[in-house]
């Protein structure tokens, strides 16, 4: 997806959240904010908003000295979910279509992001997605290629996300390899964070060698691409994973809530809808990074 | 009010609402939205935020050779309010204060405010204004001080809002002086403006000399200036005018609605919260112009 006019706004408010929380001074704050600034004059207008994102939060991990500021927020939303596990399971077990479930479980935890908003409310995002029709409904193409694959590629979102992960992870009859990032960005799943999760005791994690929000192949490490080419089915979590990877030749599932509503217009969706968004291509046909 | 960094990614989304509003094309949005930027980095750290709002939108007007983006916008909000005068008046005098109802409504019209949102529910406002608590209350100083002057001076805010003033000033004891910009800007009320409303005929409408939002007393007429520095006692409607206006010295009450939690947080109050906030000083003393 490419960068609208409608995120420059958004970019700055991201970047004075982002120093905040990593202690800068206002002096400090002023610096980063008119930095961002100059930057969007430069920024190319096909790329896509992860791009500047990552520039954002290293120019605040610079400028402050801080490789973390999402940290304390991370742990803390890794913990909050993991207190509803053992619901979120039984919800999943006790359901009459469990896949259906499980996977919006999985959405539901995609309000757990620090980019988008400074809070959220957990379990009223959960009653609401589990009860939401699909804006955009893709579930039975995922029924279908589950049944023809032997394995996933699952690109992570956030911290705290990760444990509602876990639970369709948990119901997914195929092995699973879980893709994290390689360093902190914003409240970004690390390697570290989806440990933490127990994500360690249901999948494979690796990471893809970038720290960009979302998907960056230019970014991203030789291993990761390769096993990224070879996946017959990839579950892709979030807006960020979205906005790199919406142009991608790849058997992509997207599993996200449109928070935002630039993406939720390039989706042709409303804001706040659920959305899972199947494929053009399967994992069966010869396919080109893109 | 000083302008806070939180100020700037709201500059930016106010450019750009302001460029489509004016008929701006892709090419003519960015390029206002980078200048915007521009001026930003040399944009004083004391500066109050109607100083950059009255530059972004004489940028658009310029760039786009539209003086007045919001005339239909003004005439659609003066028309739904002037169909509610009537249910308003009869507020006000069933009402078992009516000047406590009078102030009200004349808050809940400042919800018509294209500055701050692209929309807003005007009739679900005003039973919200009318039942909730002011979080700032100078209600009993405004009933004294009434009964100790023999005019008012009042700066008008928005377009539409007009309609709401004018159920306040038919409550009024005292002749009335409605002061509007010199010009369009943004959604804020011109003489025309007034005139539609209906304000011709419950006061002497004038205005500042100005085409900033709020009253820039930097930038208003030396007529204007005069009946400021004389007044007894001046209402100022709106953001703007307490952005503009709460550092100077004269007996203003400032009546209204926190919208954005940059200004909320500088009154102390809590964003949507009401607000009659009474002056410091009495129009008795002796003052200057700061």
């Amino acid at each position: 997806m490419k960068t609208y006019l409608d995120c420059y706004p958004c970019f700055l408010r991201q970047a004075l959240s982002a120093a905040r929380r990593a202690g800068a001074s206002p002096e400090q704050q002023r610096r980063i904010v008119l930095r961002i600034m100059d930057q969007l004059h430069s920024f190319p207008a096909d790329a896509t908003p992860p791009e500047m994102a990552e520039a954002i939060h290293a120019l605040v991990h610079t400028e402050t000295r801080n490789p973390d500021p999402y940290r304390a927020a991370k742990q803390a939303a890794t913990e909050q979910a993991l207190a509803l596990l053992a619901q979120l399971r039984e919800r999943v077990m006790t359901a009459t279509d469990p896949l259906n479930t499980a996977v919006r479980i999985a959405i539901a935890g995609n309000i757990i992001d620090h980019g988008v908003a400074e809070s959220f409310d957990l379990e009223a995002t959960l009653e609401r997605v589990l009860a939401q029709p699909f804006a955009i409904d893709g579930l039975n193409a995922l029924r279908q290629a589950l049944a023809e694959t032997d394995s996933v590629l699952y690109l992570a979102d956030n911290a705290g996300e990760t444990v509602f992960d876990r639970v369709l992870i948990e119901h997914l009859p195929h092995p699973v390899t879980y893709v994290v990032k390689a360093a902190p960005i914003i409240n970004d799943a690390t390697h570290e964070d989806a440990l933490a999760a127990g994500l360690g005791e249901v999948s494979e994690i690796i990471d893809n060698g970038s720290a960009a929000p979302g998907t960056l192949l230019t970014r991203c490490s030789e291993p990761f691409l390769e096993r990224f080419a070879r996946a017959p089915l990839i579950i892709a979590k979030g807006q960020a994973n979205y906005e790199t990877l919406s142009e991608a030749t790849a058997p992509i599932f997207f599993l996200l809530q449109a928070k935002c509503g630039v993406i939720a217009g390039d989706l042709g969706v409303k804001q706040g809808d659920i959305v899972l968004k199947a494929p053009k291509i399967s994992g069966q046909e010869p396919r080109q990074l893109s």
